[in-house]
């Protein structure tokens, strides 16, 4: 079944940006072509380069299965420069051994060479089916082609070619000033299944779940430690806060380059401008991870979960993370049912130490729960016509102390069994 | 939807006695009658009772928001001993306050005054919808029916008393000799949703999940110790080993009752015959486990999760628990589909120590990775006849060292989401 030609699909209250409205950072060009990996003939092999060296921030998943470009990537992200990412899908190139490694290094040669770079500067991405070798030589020309058709107005086309059962493209874009240079923060993202990022950023645990992959690319003039530092605050907040099924992908990979070309006085971390850089990098993510959600593979709705008043922050992170994942939980939201028992429940075996005789409960504006009694009953009709909304926050209080945490969450719905019990999805 | 007027729902391989054979226990009495609180007029109260008072061991669910029975029960079933079983469906009794506790002494406090038995000898359960307060009056009106009811052929009763959504009863029992006494060992239990047993027993920690009510009987003459020691045996490789959907209940309880008058020389847990006691209550409350991941709300298969080779025995918990839990593993399961990539992404982010390129996985007897290789392409026919058959084993060797796991799973089905995104099920 293909997702996008999925009679059922609701659109949503959220603006989604299909149109390819052109998006261009200054000094990276980009491509998109078809290299017949993907049986549909769309397109499947990306590049994104820069005419300079680019500063580099990156993230991977903290799978312990890690695809081949996240191997051969990983290293390369962490020495803080890249100037191209090449990207294929319809192959996830994960867990296919030295052979895939192999297939991961001649991707990256190939680009190199076409671009005329040192390979150490191109991060690789795949996504795709696990467990299956990509056709090297099939894919190498994917790459020698789009390195072919770099344009200055291809980011559509690149961001088409990183996509897999996704129903609609994701991407955003901002400007701003620093100092008096206008500065571009624009971003790309695929999603669909397996999502529920853990990504690592240089060797500092941050936890993310998906086949995320996303690309933020810039022209401002920044350090390495700062680009890092940006990145470090809009995980939390954008791509380790989603969760459409809980399954975190072996390829996850969520990478910053900023060129420099907007000829700003550099940023640093203590720059009094760095703030304004570091939030169009965190609202950039949160709009990409947000489509994610609502693109989640069967998906008809996005539930904010926050949890406030916990103990500690990890407790916080457990109660969302429990109803995030739970799998009655997410059936109830899809069905729009306010069964506030099973979200109870799932914040009771969730970990977290919380009295729950103390609990609050709301959903938007409807307070379900209160003092650790269920009044559902009395808002039912309310409490039902907030469920039935294609986007709602549910809020617990634990009034155990003051921790706060928040995630994204996608429903569980028939078309999300349809599509994942389709024999070879 | 009512569960067992679904068309879809396939028949298994597994033997599964529909038939009420009729099951006695010396020295208990059992019934089960309907008081009104399920719409379809079915039984909801079950109680049960021995002629003497019987030697206890319980576990109850981990999840911190506990049922007002659990909450009144687990006390009353560390002290050892317990004369009677007092049991509602149709309403968990959970999330209820000071009122549902009340409701819970009032149900133990009618069986008590019929049965001329001290309370603290009643353990109450409750099953069914979370957070609204049971009708106190007419439920006791059922325990006074159900006492007036007791008879030592009202097993089957008693049994339709405690059901829910499952689909068929559930009950296991076997006689064995002891010395020159012949000694039977019967349980019932009910299942279905909300299936991710943790219990715990007196005080010693064991995980288990599910609404699962399971109540074994006997009329062997044994020590409480040595009957802990059995229940603390049986629960790793019974309830507290299968997934159905991964929501740990609120109301989970696995009680064990053993009155003596088979009048065979007393078991401790050093008697040269206690294992035989024990393999059968292991062996029943396997069986009840079973049935109730075959009987999983919308289930069609039976998936055996073995992981071998692990460097802990949490290790291979974990990796058994990802898998277990899995969407994507569950739905291509249902699907019959032989999708390792899945299976080994799931080892992956499981949080378990080991080398994914060493990592061997059987489908039933067909090898489908080897060293870490994916090798299912070449046994593609074979390993799909595997996963579409309605049981299978899953085996996993991370070659890490020695401890292994082993965890019964339900798949992730369309029956599953329809189930419980129904409007208040």
């Amino acid at each position: 079944m293909a997702r996008n030609a999925n009679p059922s699909y609701t659109g949503a209250p959220m603006k989604i940006d299909v149109d390819p409205v052109p998006i261009r950072v200054p000094g990276f060009r980009f491509a998109g072509v078809a290299c017949g990996l993907k049986e549909s003939g769309n397109r499947d092999v990306a590049v994104i380069a820069s005419a300079v060296p680019a500063i580099a921030a990156a993230a991977f998943t903290t799978n312990r299965v890690q695809a081949a470009p996240v191997v051969l990537g990983r290293p390369r992200a962490a020495a803080g420069r890249l100037q191209a990412i090449v990207v294929n899908s319809g192959n996830a190139n994960a867990y296919t051994g030295r052979d895939g490694l192999a297939t991961a290094h001649a991707m990256c040669r190939t680009a190199a060479r076409a671009l005329a770079i040192p390979e150490t500067l191109v991060l690789p991405s795949s996504t795709g089916r696990i467990g299956v070798p990509p056709p090297r030589e099939q894919l190498c020309r994917g790459v020698e082609a789009a390195c072919a058709a770099l344009s200055p107005d291809g980011f559509h086309d690149a961001l088409a070619g990183i996509m897999t059962t996704d129903a609609f493209p994701k991407f955003a874009a901002e400007t701003l000033l620093i100092g008096d240079r206008e500065v571009t923060v624009a971003g790309m993202a695929k999603g669909a299944g397996m999502i529920a990022p853990r990504v690592l950023l240089a060797g500092r645990p941050v936890p993310t779940h998906a086949t995320t992959l996303a690309y933020v690319l810039s022209d401002a003039a920044v350090s390495v430690a700062a680009l890092r530092r940006a990145l470090q605050a809009a995980l939390p907040q954008s791509f380790n806060a989603i969760v459409v099924d809980g399954d975190t992908s072996t390829n996850d990979t969520v990478a910053v380059l900023a060129n420099g070309l907007a000829a700003n006085p550099s940023l640093s971390a203590s720059s009094r401008e760095f703030p304004e850089l570091c939030g169009a990098v965190v609202r950039v993510l949160q709009n990409l991870a947000r489509k994610i959600v609502k693109d989640g593979e069967g998906a008809t709705k996005v539930i904010d979960i926050r949890v406030h008043g916990a103990k500690t922050r990890r407790d916080a992170e457990r109660v969302a993370d429990a109803i995030a994942r739970s799998p009655l939980c997410k059936a109830a939201f899809f069905g729009g049912d306010p069964y506030t028992g099973r979200i109870v429940c799932a914040a009771g075996y969730s970990g977290a130490t919380f009295d729950p005789a103390k609990l609050d409960v709301y959903l938007d504006d409807v307070q379900v729960v209160r003092g650790g009694r269920e009044i559902v009953t009395r808002v039912e009709r309310a409490a039902a016509a907030v469920v039935q909304r294609p986007e709602f926050t549910l809020t617990l209080h634990l009034h155990a102390g003051h921790a706060i945490a928040h995630r994204m969450a996608a429903d569980l719905t028939l078309d999300y069994v349809k599509f994942n019990s389709d024999y070879r999805t």
